[in-house]
């Protein structure tokens, strides 16, 4: 009622209105116990309990934009390599204080109980973190590759049930075998649909978009142009757009959101999200660059923001807590400057950055980071490498079932090719452009080490190596030496998983995750330097691919051939070919 | 994925789509299992499925719009003075297929069971009805009124937990209270608000909407001009906007939607919504209505459709059951012409009105309504009338205080008027334009009875009376003339509850409210039909307050003077004054 005087006031900025879709003139925001108490016109405080200035606090925020801080709708927080209280850190600094996030990656490796660390974390971290629970762990099955965990039907209702974060399911990867009617695939979707809670998407392909949304999916971050887009949006699914480094096949939103600025769909249902990325890009690329990508392509200024707070906090329900400047919201929120540039972020009325920098109480707060237990230390269980980690030599003509790497690099090519008997592996390395590829299983199950040939991938010595092979997470290594690839294998081990760079028998670049092989537990600034030092090397090695397409050689639900522990797979006929066949 | 046939096809309309607010060339709905299996271009089915006609049932629909049935976010059904199984069919002819539903007109009389067999009532009916939950029972308390219910916060917590279909709290009618800290209405607020369950608001008065948004509420169907419209989105309100018989000050969508139209807010939450209906009324100004105000104020054609079925479902969480013609959804489906006047109605994939008539299946479910139980059949407990139902004539002079009508009619002024001793009161009655009025407790309870005058309200000669006296609901009687006030109480106690108009010794219209004293038990032709007989009759008595404006008269928490079964109120002082005080 403005009759008592609130903690603090944020006074003199315009107001960004998600809920209107304009920009109004000059306000304060009344902030009491965390929460925002009452929107008024700037002055309004200072007018009404002038004899009182000590009361209460007053920031003077003159000249900007004040806005709700930004939700997405969409994240891997593991992509990070951090954790989530040092995700929390990047993404404040870009005014995002609300993330969906979907931990299916640490599900792979540590089973419903690396979730329920994660969630920890997410406690602990100052950013609101909501789960949208993994929905498809493992992606595919034991029968093709092995991985740390299996979360069964039951497993994921337990999650619904003691983790009030948990607001949806995460996206449903098996797209065919729920087009298909698979009787698991169900169980789990029907989790979430029987408890109320909406079911996320992960679709390629418009002949699956009905049956998906028959099959009660809701929303969609993978459309990739407008026609799909708008297919999504007729079919009754929230469109995310994705925004990424324009380097990456991922940037897919100015392709998508012509569905609104050229065929002329409503934009009410249309959101932004980030979904994937590295400690480095995230802070290059993070929603509020997203954001700005929205804008550029056409949506009005409060327009692009709300699809990047309220419009996401709309689709999980929780626009009464989030996503606008209201009394009784959260008081998250950002001051910007006209160019949609993050300046200052509040966090539960706490100013947490201040002009692009980490303010005290923030500092504070992630000097208090999440421990994760020491089982989450001890996740990187690779057997003893006693035979070579590259294959066999071909003592007679063989047809070799080669892997090769095609731009964008999501989709690798299936390549049967003749190898005529040879000296060594050299000969046919070079004129092939061939390197070797080893998947090493690292969950202490079974010690499979399985074989193969990359085509491409540009490697020009030594080898690279990680544990973040998607998504049943054992190690990858490629190289061209025999050497370099068990340096790079022993460093992993050592590091207790991560991902290196070799060459000539000495490690040119290493990030340490030693979280569940997929984490480091450095803050963010230190992850982005380590990353950034090791994309350089990658790059400098030759790699066509990088780091996270090297990634996905080992995911299996991509066509057309991929490697696991249980060797060569093709998708989606998944078929498990050896690597040699006898040359007819 | 279109690889079996549905049960039924639904084809040649152009689509109305909410989700993208446009309108779609030529399509078909595939219904299976009473939900939409695919919505696919016109003709696509007989194509597919050429050999295979009698698979499945085709009905042509060339020439019109499809669109998703209308979703009402805020009804009170016992204002139709029906049962829910007989709105359904009131519903349907209007293109209705969803209503939320605030039973608190029950919950007054017959408490949480009142609400349990109304939700009874609501399963049997050809309808998806939600219930926001009575917030506000009684509206005030016993010492202003005696009410036959009394919806504590533990109650109320209850039927979120037994009834599915409790998916919001209902409209929290003493603003006032919530906005000064009251501790029962805020431990009500937090029986939705832990549970994540929507707050709907009832709020008048400006100053009244932040305090109301930071107590958790996020919605209004009050909004009466573009400021306060335009006030609640900006704290954060979905606002619906409601339509009604013109000649009622209910009307206020014209005014409300320039928020949207004039000042240029977005309409992305905005609703629409009917509110209180007369039965008759219902039938000439039900939501297809309203949705064509919204259009006839400047939304295009499927936006103002949207306001009245997706947006409607958004504001609940439910749009991924309704508001939409999407695969999964519900096929709540109309057929409408570009008039948006619909033909046909579909509920559940069947047909339920064809070019505006009832069809055999609807036909089938009415016939089986929902009977209530006895104890619903017995509420009118009213007092062996021994006294006069008019006042005692003061034998001095004295200041009465008396209720004055003025248009529009909701807030009824205090009149303080001098009255001289007089032979008889014909002489005050013919000198101040006043009549008589009495409200008899009617819930078994004290048996109380309370005298008033009304001034301005036209009445010619006999009385009307009604068992409809907001919101407590105790009877309600005003006239000219003891015997035909006494007819009048005796007709309602014969018919155990309902509406009659007597003149000179003769009931010359009634309508029969048997269940709680509240709702007929007939379908909704015949209670139409009665309503407007009625209504006629009511004017033709010279009333100035139409019926619902008359049972408005107890309701004491609008300004400025009511009675009650206990006497006089004022609002908001809540004095409770003499009828007669000695002149000074």
């Amino acid at each position: 009622m403005g009759r008592t005087a609130p903690d603090l006031v944020i006074t003199g900025a315009r107001l960004l209105s998600t809920y209107t879709d304009r920009v109004l003139p000059e306000r304060e925001v009344w902030v009491a116990a965390g929460r925002v108490a009452a929107v008024k016109p700037a002055g309004t405080a200072r007018t009404l309990f002038s004899g009182r200035a000590g009361d209460f606090e007053v920031q003077d925020v003159r000249g900007g934009l004040i806005a709700p801080g930004l939700v997405d709708p969409h994240v891997h927080i593991e992509s990070s390599m951090m954790t989530a209280c040092a995700y929390a850190e990047a993404a404040l600094l870009n005014g995002t204080t609300t993330v969906f996030c979907d931990s299916h990656e640490i599900a792979n490796v540590c089973d419903a109980a690396g979730v329920e660390w994660m969630l920890r974390d997410a406690r602990r971290a100052p950013l609101n973190i909501f789960l949208t629970v993994p929905s498809t762990v493992p992606a595919t099955s034991s029968r093709y590759e092995t991985a740390g965990g299996d979360l069964t039907p039951d497993k994921i209702g337990a999650l619904f049930d003691r983790w009030p974060e948990a607001v949806a399911l995460g996206e449903k990867m098996d797209f065919v075998q729920v087009a298909a009617g698979d009787r698991r695939s169900h169980a789990i979707l029907a989790q979430a649909l029987r408890r109320g809670r909406p079911v996320c998407g992960h679709i390629y392909g418009r002949e699956y978009v009905a049956a998906g949304a028959a099959s009660g999916i809701t929303d969609t971050h993978e459309a990739i142009d407008r026609e799909i887009a708008d297919d999504f949006l007729e079919n009754g699914a929230w469109v995310f757009l994705r925004g990424g480094n324009p380097a990456t096949p991922w940037h897919s939103l100015p392709e998508a959101i012509k569905a609104v600025t050229e065929l002329g769909a409503s934009p009410k249902r249309v959101c932004v999200c980030t979904d994937d990325r590295d400690a480095d890009d995230l802070l290059l690329f993070g929603m509020d660059w997203v954001v700005r990508q929205a804008r550029d392509a056409g949506f009005s200024l409060p327009l692009a923001w709300s699809a990047g707070s309220l419009h996401p906090a709309e689709r999980y329900g929780l626009d009464g807590e989030l996503g606008g400047v209201a009394p009784g919201r959260r008081a998250d929120l950002v001051l910007l400057g006209d160019d949609l540039v993050p300046r200052s972020t509040w966090y539960g009325g706490v100013r947490v950055v201040r002009d692009r920098r980490v303010t005290a109480p923030l500092e504070a707060a992630l000097s208090r980071r999440y421990v994760y237990p020491k089982k989450a230390y001890s996740t990187v269980r690779l057997p003893v490498v006693t035979g070579p980690l590259r294959p066999e030599l071909p003592a007679a003509a063989v047809v070799a079932n080669v892997i090769r790497v095609a731009t964008p690099g999501i989709v690798l090519r299936h390549e049967r090719l003749r190898l005529e008997p040879a000296a060594d592996w050299n000969e046919h390395l070079r004129r092939h452009d061939l390197c070797f590829v080893a998947v090493l299983e690292r969950h202490g199950k079974t010690g499979g080490i399985a074989h193969g040939l990359l085509q491409n991938f540009g490697l020009r010595e030594g080898a690279v190596a990680s544990t973040v092979g998607h998504d049943a997470h054992n190690l990858i290594v490629a190289g061209l030496d025999e050497a370099d690839m068990r340096l790079a294998v022993e460093t992993l081990r050592a590091l207790r998983g991560g991902v290196c760079v070799v060459r000539r028998g000495r490690v040119v670049a290493s990030v340490a995750l030693p979280v569940a092989g997929l984490l480091s537990d450095e803050r963010a600034p230190v992850v982005a330097r380590q990353t950034t030092k090791m994309k350089k090397a990658w790059a400098a090695a030759g790699c066509t691919l990088p780091y996270m397409g090297f990634n996905l050689i080992p995911l299996s639900v991509i066509p057309d051939i991929r490697i696991t522990d249980r060797g060569l797979v093709t998708v989606p006929g998944m078929e498990t070919p050896p690597l040699f066949e006898p040359a007819g």
